[in-house]
């Protein structure tokens, strides 16, 4: 045995027990006659006492262990003189009468500290060693705790969790698939799923009601900073609902997880439309932490010569509260900010509304004060506030204002991680056009079902077509995304022909689902939701990365493994492949 | 709204509420003036009327409704005049108030009943409808069931849930990977894993103490009955443990899964060595649900002229009790028996034990009464029991009586499918030649450590090493193995060389995992259980593709949607490779 209690558990009551433990060296202190070493596991950190005096022998031997040797130590509990409060086992102390080395360990390439000195590069290389620390750890066992009670709520829900294949088949919608040679067929290739979709949808068709996976997906897409070629869905699909009742069982899911993972209780998430959305925040995932809503004005700017205005699609602003006293070089950089490409807008117009009830502007040229007072009232302005306006292509425009509108959001510390504030987006858009492709995509994917009552504009106006597709956004993260599907096969085949398929190419890729529609398809309708995004809002972190036990790099490589690498010829030959350059 | 309740739930308790509910029509039968329509759900099945004297036009309608026709229907809860004691809702029917039909249904290609007259190849490609049937959805919700009590009793024990990657580095050790072009590093691969071993010694290595996972690894073989490219695995590991830590953990967690989904309470499971369980049944996963242990027979047989034994490494036999009244027959049978080439014996010695105290043997001519009987002292062979006896080259011997044992348990009823005899093999050979590559290959895996009394043998005799490694196997089936590691980078080195690999591919593809043991790998142990098997051992079946949602054929292919298929030669480009036939 190897040891009878972990690093974390001994307090005042084991005092005077003979015990073991086992456990890595967090640090060690040398205080004349004494020697204290705190020894380290997932549990927790023990304090070892070694006494010169009393056993110089067991003392001098303990004096030569280095950070992070594997120690497995026999002794007695005892109370301690000077008490660390700040943890469990801080009341107690090991008088050490034997230990035996496990394992030695190299002074590791970075310490072993919650903050570290190691760069993330070298963290991700060691990443075995990287995983010791605590921040990382907690992290993981936040996923743990997280992935086991979605498990219990979906089961209390009747949900049954149903593995779907890995080794799928590739389809051309959506991102590109990795694929997977097949030896035993040479020349034809399995895919990895992006999603297990339309296996669930297969799922209700068989019958199965509630279903849930939580289950590893897979994007062969250049990476950009955050995404991972391998992620974690977790993946629901609900035969006879209506899209209430899907939105209803997963709010109370994430209320749930708010609740026994943060004990945050939430109120009832609120439900806008996608055209809401994009009207008021321009963007369909808000965050509403704070309010600073989108205010149009085009009615109350046109027609008095300020060009920008009357050539403008959209003129719209926010309202920076208590702003007003903005500098110039304050206001400089806004503008700065707003004329970077990844924003994208021309220039920005202020108001200031002073304290004393005056307006400056930077049209004032163009509008006069009793102008500037029709804006601020649209504005709801007080005395005090800051108007910050933008004008141009309509989308554009919107785009660029929710990136200043968040970027005020942070100026005003108005975006605590602390604060959680969710909210259903509905009604999405049911295709997109691609200039690239010169036709339609599917804004969510083929087998979202568009609104009974614009079902009759596939044909005629498919661009307006509204989906019963719904995102769940926290914080201006999208966690999660769903649809009531088609289970009709003519209606299905109708979304094919809108999404430019032939009649062969829909029956080649997707004849399987089509069939299945023939043969009693129930209504059905389901959500996904990115589980690495949900576990780091959970944790407070942006990075996602920091929730994966071994994440890959931007490249795409595990560092650690050193992985992708080439295979050998003869795994080459028995594939029947060759590579090219 | 689709239904106020589901198919399974109303009883006497609901009588005169007005409900609705969804699901297929399962049957329909018209009796005169009546007609009684069966609508199934996941959760039952309820029976609805219609009467064609008070509604003749709903009445009229729903006659004309077919199989697997999907509907909605409201109405109101009636007790039943005639009721059926077999089922939840026997006791009420539904007076149907309105319905409407969600979706009509060709006539499937089989019946979707319990027992139904579609063939494998059918279903498989009709999988969905398949998967209507009771039969199997029992089979997967036991999956789930099995799986969550898994995770709950794993979770009690502190282990947990660390997902590890997907994508991979492929090693020449082991079965033969399927592996994934990386477009992003042109004539680079990942490897799908085979098993998360290296990941979970080095979340050991991490710190993690208790991890597990249930996961789909792969293996890219030519298919036998019953193997699955993909399958799913309980993978566990702990750190701080020696063996019998280990065998304790998970021998309560097969007590568990017993006991909650089979209400089952097991005894505690026997532990026998390799060796033992090689001599007394000839394999490593023995059927201990029935006794008839092998006797070895050498020094009682040898010297009497009978060149069969005299020239046999094994003489080797086992008790058929009661049998001693087998005809010629049926004697010659179980000759024809033995010397099929896949049991692979020459000849069957047998000797009757006859009621009355005689003996007669098929070797009467070399062995008299007095030697007969000496045989039938070691087998404690009562008169009227049956000895049957093989002799021959050791271990093809051992094998080959082990499936005379097995035939003789299945002829006399010895093996239950409600008995469950689970068992731990324990100290396996650490390696075992390969004729083929003219080396050893790891009996287990290259990173099971050989026992501490052996290492010395490693290299002088490496054949006789035993391993820390065991299986659990029940009614004859190996559901699980695992084994202590290496967790010392010189032991690993060594162990490498014994399997023939240089310095330098030792480096290369275990690199990283001799490089975390120099940082303080604590000891570890861990295990795995084929999830797929265990599940199907539950469910009482030999099959496991009964218990996967959507399984493979014997090719590797799912004929359901027709994978894997060809891409397109954009996606060959994208991969820089090219088929070579």
């Amino acid at each position: 045995m190897l040891r009878t209690h972990t690093c974390g558990e001994l307090n005042i009551k084991n005092i005077g027990e003979t015990i073991k433990l086992s456990g890595w060296i967090q640090k060690s202190r040398d205080l004349g006659g004494m020697t204290f070493i705190d020894i380290r596991d997932r549990y927790g950190i023990t304090q070892l006492v070694f006494n010169m005096e009393t056993n110089s022998g067991l003392c001098g031997k303990a004096r030569k262990l280095g950070r992070e040797f594997v120690i497995s130590v026999s002794g007695k509990v005892k109370e301690r003189s000077n008490k660390n409060k700040k943890i469990p086992t801080g009341e107690i102390e090991i008088i050490v009468e034997k230990f035996d080395i496990l394992n030695k360990s190299k002074i590791p390439p970075f310490t072993i500290e919650d903050e570290t000195d190691g760069g993330e590069e070298l963290r991700m290389k060691y990443r075995y060693l990287d995983l010791r620390r605590n921040p990382v750890r907690k992290n993981l066992e936040l996923r743990h705790k997280m992935a086991l009670e979605v498990r219990k709520y979906l089961d209390s829900q009747k949900f049954i969790e149903i593995e779907t294949p890995v080794l799928i088949k590739s389809t051309p919608e959506g991102a590109r698939d990795f694929v997977v040679p097949s030896r035993m067929n040479p020349g034809q290739f399995y895919a990895l799923p992006q999603s297990p979709q339309t296996f669930k949808q297969l799922l209700m068709i068989g019958g199965y009601d509630r279903y849930y996976q939580i289950v590893k997906c897979f994007r062969d897409e250049d990476l950009r900073a955050d995404r991972q070629p391998e992620f974690t869905q977790i993946d629901c699909e609900m035969a006879f609902v209506e899209q209430n009742d899907v939105l209803n069982t997963f709010e109370k899911m994430i209320k749930h997880l708010f609740k026994v993972v943060k004990n945050i209780e939430l109120d009832d998430f609120i439900r806008i439309s996608y055209n809401t959305a994009m009207k008021f925040y321009g963007s369909d995932k808000p965050d509403i932490r704070f309010d600073m809503k989108f205010v149009e004005l085009n009615d109350v700017t046109q027609g008095k010569g300020f060009k920008v205005f009357d050539d403008a699609e959209l003129v719209v602003g926010i309202n920076a509260s208590e702003c007003a006293d903005y500098s110039r070089k304050q206001l400089d950089k806004l503008t700065d900010f707003v004329r970077k490409p990844q924003v994208g807008a021309n220039g920005l117009i202020y108001v200031k509304y002073n304290l004393d009830g005056t307006f400056k502007s930077s049209v004032d040229k163009f509008f006069n004060e009793g102008d500037l007072k029709k804006w601020a009232e649209k504005f709801d302005a007080k005395p005090g506030d800051l108007l910050l306006i933008l004008a141009g292509e309509k989308e554009k425009t919107q785009k660029a204002l929710c990136e200043l509108r968040l970027e005020m959001g942070n100026k005003l510390d108005l975006r605590d991680t602390n604060k959680f504030c969710p909210l259903w987006i509905t009604d999405f858009p049911l295709l997109e056009w691609n200039e690239e492709s010169k036709r339609y995509h599917a804004m969510h994917h083929p087998f979202t079902s568009p609104k009974k009552e614009d079902i009759d504009m596939l044909s005629t106006d498919p661009g307006n077509v509204r989906a019963n597709a719904y995102d769940i956004v926290i914080n201006g993260i999208e966690i999660g995304g769903g649809s009531i599907r088609i289970h009709d096969r003519e209606l299905q085949k109708e979304m094919f022909t809108a999404l430019g398929f032939t009649e062969e190419e829909a029956q080649a890729q997707f004849g399987f689902l089509m069939n299945a529609f023939e043969y009693g398809a129930p209504p059905h309708g389901g959500i996904a939701f990115g589980f690495d995004r949900l576990v780091a809002l959970f944790g407070g972190s942006d990075s996602i990365r920091d929730y994966i036990a071994f994440p890959k790099n931007n490249a795409g490589r595990d560092v650690m493994i050193d992985s992708p690498s080439t295979i050998s010829a003869e795994q080459l030959k028995e594939l029947k492949l060759k590579i090219t350059e």
